[in-house]
């Protein structure tokens, strides 16, 4: 109803809306440089675990499991900030990364552009 | 297999990778100032509105139908970019917004910042 909306919108308490599936859906976006650098998403067990640990864990949807970024790369997301949305079913991660973010090795997954032709290289 | 995978990570073509569901998660970013804006989804259907007009179009999960950001409060976002993630199931949408992005009338719908007492307001 209008006051859990309102409670939702306007209120000081984190109540994450997590979907069907159990998951949110987790931007990380680069705490200095403001690049966005991976999209996933978590289950409640992700969330807590990077609120407890300061890095970045998510679930998997294909593996089925939690992971933390950079488990096995090295390459973690440490966190310096955690943004909510109006509506608490969206998170952003204001993160320092330990290397490349992407497992291809760039910077960010977000690497190509799309135009009518097709993907190529993004600018940055 | 390998080449699949070499192919949506490395290749030219766009292939889009629709959930179980039909959607891939899509997030608007500020096209000058970078900051994230607000996140949703998008079915194949307002992935190419949004393509052929150039206007940011999201698959609603509650309405269960497409709706143009803005449509009914004029607040458009006017796509400059799409960006793709290596795996090709989120997109990055680099837009100028007309107004107001969040349905509160906040700048963006990123507008608190979780800590361990709760949401505050964010920084900016």
């Amino acid at each position: 109803n209008q006051s859990d909306v309102a409670d939702r919108e306007q209120g000081r308490a984190f109540m994450p809306k997590f979907d069907d599936s159990g998951l949110l859906s987790a931007v990380v976006q680069h705490a200095q440089t403001m690049q966005i650098l991976m999209v996933a998403f978590m289950d409640r067990e992700a969330l807590e675990k990077t609120r407890q640990t300061g890095f970045a864990h998510f679930h998997s949807r294909s593996r089925g499991r939690l992971w933390m970024k950079g488990e096995s790369s090295g390459h973690v997301l440490e966190v310096q900030d955690i943004l909510v949305d109006c509506d608490q079913d969206a998170i952003v991660l204001k993160a320092l990364p330990k290397g490349p973010t992407c497992h291809t090795g760039a910077t960010s997954c977000f690497y190509r552009s799309l135009d009518e032709n097709g993907l190529h290289p993004a600018g940055e």
